[in-house]
């Protein structure tokens, strides 16, 4: 039974209140919840981490190869600066999908380069919550035809 | 009950004999047979066409507001070279879903650059002939949602 | 009697419908109706063509020199894209004058460069329909003065 | 009864005598008589000033709103560096065009972006001295349609 | 009776040693105890802390809606590089001024860009300690004026 | 008794009516007041210009280091155009510090960038006309402490 | 006996014609009479075939593989804009080798970029004529070494 | 006797794991047991330590100065991000040294440019794990020479 | 006899007290001085002017065809910013050199690219006031070659 | 009878031995025979130089003129960065054509850009050690045209 | 025994005299005497050559391979300019290792990009003359590891 | 009696042949006479050297502080090249003058940077000839100051 981990970036935990036009009113707490259900339709269990922390991210993705089977992360802000989360996804061998809320490509100039996407397998970006929920779908299909 | 139009960008139409270390085995006629089964399976309309010439790809959207409730749509090598289509997208203001059979953002430099994601709803990129399913999925939400 | 082309690049058929805020909510063949008229005040001859396909513009220039004393091109989306019309309008000897409905340079940054610019007499933007009207007298003063 | 401002930006007054191969060889009271005949038979009042000066084109653009009700600027060279003249546009909630006499797009590179442009309502280039009458006309057909 | 939160980013508390020529010899003790005496002559509760991590600023911020009027940061080093503490300050919605000690527009290239600085609503710079009391004067008065 | 000179750049004389959502709607002769009412409480004295001229603002600063003891200036349009005002800063030898009253590095690119703030002593931005009594607090220190 | 296909690409058809101080004074059925020569003396096929759609330049190429052993390709103006035709290219294994009449490094800035150079076997540029014969001598010595 | 502080930085903890054809697949406590030796060899102490986390880091290197006489310091992927690592470093005034088990010079274009290289004494890149005694090496030398 | 016009541009009124590091103790009366004794040496008339207005130095050069054989000018700050004086130097069809006290090329970024130099025809840099006796000299050996 | 320069520019020496999978693995000695062969067969003298030393390259095309009807060049890897050779080529006014054995444009990006072909007739790139002999063919034909 | 070439790059003969504040005072025969004591010390011989010449330098690594078991080479000023140099140790399969005296990435922007250190195996940087035995003992290091 | 080295960089032994219409058409025997002359008339030594070898140059350069009180040199082709000559020249402590015979900011784009200006004292260029004569006017001048 696979296991997947979902990494939720810095100021996820502010969803709902933060810029409601651009991230929509779902709290993060709706988005586990869905992500939950969904888990537990497919029967794969599911691990969800929020952090503020570059270096606990760092940490999260480091560890995770002996226990997950994939990962779905939303790297949030740290997606255009980190170089520590893009070699900790280069260096563990399991399928990771990137999701953003967002359509970060209609937003900021600075926000059009992802350093996270050149080394996850695939990118879901502009759906809202749904988002997540097609990104979960991805990494178990990854994790599938592996 | 809703229609959904997907269009195939240039060369798409050769999938499976090209470079299949980067585009997959599957070819386009095995990917449409799914498109169509998973659409009648939620029960939905899908038309699906090919085209390698951007001015027939700009019609295809032009008309589609009228007979289309949504589009998924791999703009392919134009993805990176055609205002024409990007400005047929504008107008049109129906759900539209950009998918991408290969990781865009792991390849050569001036693939990075898509000037159709900024008017499309949502981007999906990476997962193979998995792109369109997903692709699929997210514009059904969109037309749900809207 | 001096025979003038207008050329509408692509999804000028959309015109009224498509983003009114920007283009106005006058029809193309509102746009046509008033061509026509203000050409038989000043006595030319006038043929209104509109191409989805960078292909046809070409060739519509390409074949201009023999039957036309100028042409007013509104390249629309080809406007930053088309070195071949550039070298179409460059290879073709009679005046040639560019339109645009807005003011491209108010608008994103990739349209704020002309390909096309640079190989026309002269070019006249931001005044909606109204830059068509303004682009056949010009055409036709250069005509005069040639 | 409208009364326009025309602005004769910097060098202006050497029109006749400088490059006759870019800028024509007609003088600029040759320009101005025009403008008078065409405001005469438009049944408006002109006003034309030449400075070289970039506040005091500042300050005649920062005064027009009181008098005039439309503005018609050829800014020369202040079209490549004045943030000032541009900041003054923006201030004056009058219809503005710009007006150039060569096709600055067909010159060095520096020429090929206005300062001026994304804040006029529109701009009319390359036409030699009839970009002003051109000018003219689109500022009175502003005028008409607010 | 307002309550601001001044926040000091990473280093600074290295101050008065670190470089006296470009940051001075005061320490941030004395920086501190002159922040709460003017809070004090002002009537308003202030809260300092000084942190070198990014997440935990992020948080800091996250958090400050519900007890604070109003933010003074100088997040030193991750003024230029963190998207994360942009995206904070975005989502929280009370005034928020940034300031600097040294006049960071007259030091290396790397350092004249803040992704800060377009979201806060205003930047106090190059004062020395000095300017974290125009900082806090200036909050002041953006809480008096809301 | 110290003496200041306060410079406002081009445009200023209009503040107040020129849009009046990013300068707010406070005139420059309430400035004016505000800033000699502050004056007169510092028992400084003040001299305050606006000038729309580059040469005027450079003479005002050249003949400064006789009469005055600082300098606050609003550089407006010159701020990103005028390495004439810049250079004339830099050759005397007052302390000088910069002022907007709009968040410059929240508005078009072209504005992110100071040609004069690497030579001022410091910059406050952002704060609408507080920025001048900021402006004025700052420069009264600078000259305290030197 | 192998078989050649040879691509003129947009607006080749109205060589001879068209700027003669840049692309000589030979029109196109005289290139090919030339190249219908060389190719009996050689004793290989050749197929020629003049477009100015990019579309369907792209499914010249890609049904290609099939009929030929070798292409030589102008792709004119579609050189710096096509990734279509580039793609197109990639997908089909056999040698080609791009040509061009004039010396495009010594041109606009524009044309000294080959989005198609760096997936063809080697590139002949600046004979005039000549470079199409040289350029399938170059194509049958890479058929004869395969 | 010196004492030597030697960081690692994030990631390093997989080493041997990750990507053995770039970093070796030698693991971290052998580099650290290397050190060690070799340390004793030379009759010097030294403390090692491994951190995901940039402020962590930036903490080391403000406390080091009162206990240590150099530093040895692998930034891994904040190399090319921390502003504030190097403003550390910068504070500190005991001899560093920047060290890399792989050349980042030959690797993608975003590992070329170090943000922590100028801040440093020297840096010793490219050798693997060798990389480290060099540095170590270095630093003692560096410290004699002081 | 041969009648110069030497142009001093902005805050070149300062010098002697403007940072005599850069630009020198010698005041510009000094540096008229010597012009005059060696234009008298010559048997050349020449007239001297200091101006820090941008539209009065364009009116200057403007006259001067008709009264001067040729000009020095020394554009100070409008080296780097003015296309209005470019423009005039253009248009003015006498032998002009271009002067500058300091090596402009070892100093800031902006200051090595002159908007002037492309278009006077020769240009001396780096001798202190003796740039201005070399200018001299070149202009003379200019008007003699004529 | 016509007399050929060839030069080899650096390294060309090694080849053979040199990266074999990117430069073939023929020796010098054997194209200079094939060349040689080739030249009997036209009729055509023909020298070979092989040399490592810019300003030696830069001297044998400045005698060039004298003796040769025209030059064969593969400048390696001066190509991107000798403008001496460049300059020595403009000089000369002999039929000159630039050949690589590698598609240039398939690798480095720094070998994307030849400071030579701007001033080269023509390019012949891509072919192995056959490019030298269509470059011969090549010059040839342009010796023949003139 | 194996057996290194040491190369000193352009102006190194000055050394000692040459900017002491950036190189140091050791002269150019100091260091080449620390080196063979050290080279004897561990038992290898060691080739020492300073040459001003390209040229030369591409020949000296072009028959290296046969005659030496690694490179030690400081490219001085041909480090950012010199691709012949770079394609002669890329053609060249023996441990090489690039040294710099001075902390180049802590000098002049154009010293930052070194052509030369993506062909390396690694790279010393900053040490004075200590760069050099660093380097010697790297490159003994690659030996004995291959 | 100072003595002064004068070097001509490479192809400067073809003037006169070499494109006489940026050039002029005297040669370099013809400017070698008149720079004699006037070292004659001033009561100096001079030494005049042409070489195309940059390497040659470096060393004429290192060893000119000995003999040679100063140095004119036109270092042609290398100007926009050369770190080494750069270098060669900041490390000797003798005032140099550098010299064009063309106005090189009026040419192609990569001829405005010279690597060598930063570190001259000063720079003459576009007089022809005579640029010669002015640059061994100002080394004279500069070796009285000193």
């Amino acid at each position: 039974m696979p296991r997947i981990l979902v990494i939720h970036g810095p100021n996820l935990n502010l969803l709902g209140k933060r810029e409601p036009e651009i991230y929509g009113k779902i709290s993060l707490s709706q988005i586990n919840k869905a992500l939950k259900e969904m888990a537990k339709d497919r029967g794969v269990e599911i691990d969800i981490v929020q952090s503020n922390h570059e270096g606990e991210i760092v940490e999260l993705i480091g560890r995770a190869e002996k226990k997950f089977s994939g990962i779905v992360i939303n790297p949030a802000g740290y997606t255009h600066t980190s170089v520590a989360i893009r070699d900790a996804i280069e260096a563990v061998k399991i399928p990771t999908v990137e999701v953003h809320l967002s359509n970060i490509y209609a937003r900021e100039d600075f926000r059009h380069r992802s350093l996270i996407a050149p080394v996850v397998d695939g990118q879901v970006t502009g759906f809202g919550f749904y988002s997540y929920l097609l990104g979960l779908e991805a990494v178990l299909y990854l994790i599938k035809e592996k």
